[in-house]
């Protein structure tokens, strides 16, 4: 899972827990009608705005968005001109042996096509095809995830309503308010937990993810297209480098450019 | 219906009912002055908002997007070949009793055009008109559900208003303050799950049902086009698969693309 | 009026009088000083907000808007085809005749320079502009109603707090509190119901008429430019049917299309 | 100043003195504390969000913009067509001497540089350059009054936060509670005000004002180019009646239009 | 540090302290767990929207962008006409030595690649390629403030939240609810502050201050481009300037020009 995520739900988490068992009990905390009312009616909510193929399609897609590696554009690069080597050296088909090292089944599937003789019009179209679809699911993704970060605290606010009600219906006991009252503001504090925590801050950072794997995928097209059509290697790399977009240059060269800014 | 949006409503309403049963009586939440107030309100609200005819056209069209399966573009798409071989085999006039197995009205309108030999430029003008047409009130159909969405909520407050401002000049016996209270609450809690487990997640499915559908209308449109040109059924079928939106291919190839993505 | 706003503003009314009067005295909730801070507040915001001049305009222009019926475009479309014969078959001046019978005074004034042989150029140069100041005057008058629907809930809320200071430095008397403190909530009410029962909705009637209008004037320009130029009544026809918006054809032909939709 | 706007604050700030002395005293809802926090803190964030340079020339900008009566356009293009007249009639040295009458200090740079026989092109490069600047000082105009706006209201709760917090701690007398409380909410009432009688309206008002200018300097600008080439004066008018924008045109028009929206 | 930032954020930040000690004691606002909640979240929901990277890279050109002084784009524009007049002077090889007074390394690395001899072309597409990095670690500065200007006060209504929970299920002696309400606020206080003292004003400073960097770095590429090709340096100087930005020009013009705005 990418670094930061872990570290950030980890500290939150933990902060929320100390924050509580400082002055009191975690079980006073836990309300399992309170999460079947945030989170439930949270993905009751998604599950009537988006059709269910979507929502199943996606959840795989998250995963490997957050579970897989991005590739390093700079290592592709690398890699890229090595390969234009060797179809330049010996030949397009000598590529055949390198896709077995591969892991990335995208660029695996271009360098094949190039080997197989495809039209390059048509591996063009066809890898820019899966590219759309890719960001058809990340984009979707994002909107599901945005989507449970605005009904969640809804059905929070929801589930404070019901417990003020049932409260307030039943307040014989003087000493049974605060309680019933505490327990009644749990779902709110839940659904901001939900959205503030988890939800939100995942849909960004899913979005800034498929911008990064996006910009791969292009490297990975344009430099298929420029081994296929033969090129020379380091013409290849020249093209390939005009794809590294600058928002991700900006790691690597925040040494030698930071007092340029 | 939409087989998401069912589940979505069942557990959404099922949880409710079930977070309220747990610990008071269902009836408590039972107003028939609270309903009157949000959804009188709100339909009001919608009723100055939108032209009288929209809102009776609009409803028809819902219940179609809901109830109506969308079409399966890829079995489309192997019918407007299976088409394009008929007409290409046997002549146009031989899809007249193809038409009558057609259950989709917009592609029977269409086939029945290209038979009787209408000019080819004025049946894609007549199909996008009406593609348009359909567009334009699925747009209305969200801006009305989008609309309710944000005037129940508001009603719901000006409800709970109204409940306590009478509540307020009333408090000579303390023991009805209680009561009172939960029942101006009711219109808040009924506003915000008008909107929030019904409105705004169907006006959502809506937008993305229409997308759907417009897709499937555009594959005909070209479809009707390619074949009244007397086009190869085999360039159909490239010609139309390029009209396959990548949101849309996103459900049939995820088995096969999800370790790319 | 437009008969939606009238059933809308009638039955929304009626149901917040209902739900008063059923548990109290609809004198408890009439404030003269409530209705002065929430109306003359908003009016106040939306006098800083707009020129003077605009405000005066504006208001005749809303009425105009709601009060004129919106000319329906299919039968314009016949009277221009109409008036397209008699231009072919008698020449254009014996169209002066026919403008003493037409109401819009827009599209006498278009048929009168068709008629004086004013230059093509010029007639739709001056028709268009008048057009744009026509809808430069519905956008301001949305402009209005939407500040306005902003700032009545603000000032609905300086009341209410206006209210609540008063309230908590005379807290001698118990009694009066419950009283003091439900003319206090007076103001968020009243602010409510002037933004979501009346500004609001309006506004976006305001817009949705807006269009229609400007779609109703743009087939005048074109009918008044192919009767100038002589063009066959049948062409004219064809012409001005393609300005059918297709949001305007929804009401006509949701009948026909509805099973396409 | 602009005369809606005076009435405007006059008619609002009377409307919340009524509402106070009618059941309260002024005095009461003074407090300079609150003041401090609200409008200090608001201007410590404007402070924050905008370099210095840019509050200082800002003010005066501001100042110009509600004092200085904007130039009527038609009186504009009548003095254009006499520059135009005298320029034809006796050289553009003519000229000269009527820029010592106007009062616009861009309009005499702009007839001045024609004057002198400065370079067209230069002229008009000039001349543009300096609406440019113009108009990006009224925008960082409307964006203070925004940020004033928004910053106010989240000072004012500061404010309530901070009274809330010292109230809490000191409830051991409960007779100081209810004053403790209203000067609180003090604060929370200045933000509200601050923003919606006077910063979020200015800002509205600037952007009105800002747009009318700079219709005014365009018409300047083709004039002075217009002048400059020995136009006919009847063309010069023509040209500049195209710079009357439609929404500046309403209010003239709309006694004889009126009919006609 | 930007002089208007100290100032406000001085200023700011002692009207609170002033408004506190006036009537309680500064050690009652001060609270490490609520601390903890607030920055200790917003942070955390800062990690998971963002890479760390990002994060790390941010931090360093934030602390630049506020500490490091912009340039003046006039006396930019003044220096680049005399580097201009040396090159034509004394060859470009000349400029070698001017190198080492120049602080801004952008500019060095610029003259420097002129100096050597760099291709024209490859030198304006590595100076620009500099800048969109510049641009993009700027634009992710803002992106990261303004998230945690929005997830500062979401925590601190959580942690609100948490130490309402608390108090209500410890009502017993009830002298503690008010201190324990008290400190429960605290978070909703800091996340205020922390949005709307700090997080939100600087996102904004540092957007305009970006701004102003990039139109300095536009005039530095089109400057070495110019002296590079061996421009005159009056043509320099006429071209730099149509770069300086109308809103930069502001400042320097706001005394002449007052009377015209």
């Amino acid at each position: 899972m990418d670094f930061s995520t872990i570290i950030g739900l980890i500290v939150g988490a933990g902060l929320m827990i100390w924050a509580i068992t400082g002055k009191s009990d975690i079980s006073t905390f836990m309300d399992v009608g309170s999460v079947a009312i945030v989170f439930g009616g949270g993905i009751s909510a998604v599950l009537i705005s988006f059709p269910i193929g979507k929502l199943i399609g996606v959840m795989k897609v998250v995963k490997n968005c957050f579970f897989t590696k991005v590739t390093n554009p700079k290592e592709l690069i690398a890699d890229m001109v090595k390969y234009a080597e060797v179809a330049r050296r010996d030949g397009i088909l000598a590529l055949e042996n390198a896709t077995t090292e591969i892991r990335d089944p995208f660029l695996v599937s271009g360098i094949q096509m190039a080997v197989d003789g495809t039209d390059p019009d048509q591996i063009e179209s066809i890898l820019l095809s899966d590219l759309e679809a890719v960001e058809a699911r990340h984009a979707d993704g994002k909107a599901i995830f945005d989507g449970f970060g605005r009904y969640a605290p809804a059905f929070g606010m929801i589930g404070t309503l019901i417990g003020l009600v049932i409260m307030l219906q039943n307040m014989d006991d003087p000493s049974k308010i605060g309680p019933a009252m505490a327990v009644a503001l749990l779902t709110t504090l839940y659904g901001a937990l939900a959205a503030n925590l988890v939800a939100l801050p995942l849909a960004d950072k899913l979005a800034i993810r498929s911008r990064e794997e996006t910009a791969v995928k292009m490297i990975i097209i344009k430099g298929v297209m420029a081994i296929q059509s033969g090129d020379n290697p380091r013409i290849v790399e020249q093209k390939l480098k005009t794809f590294l977009p600058a928002r991700m240059r900006v790691g690597e060269e925040s040494e030698s450019n930071a007092k340029a800014a």
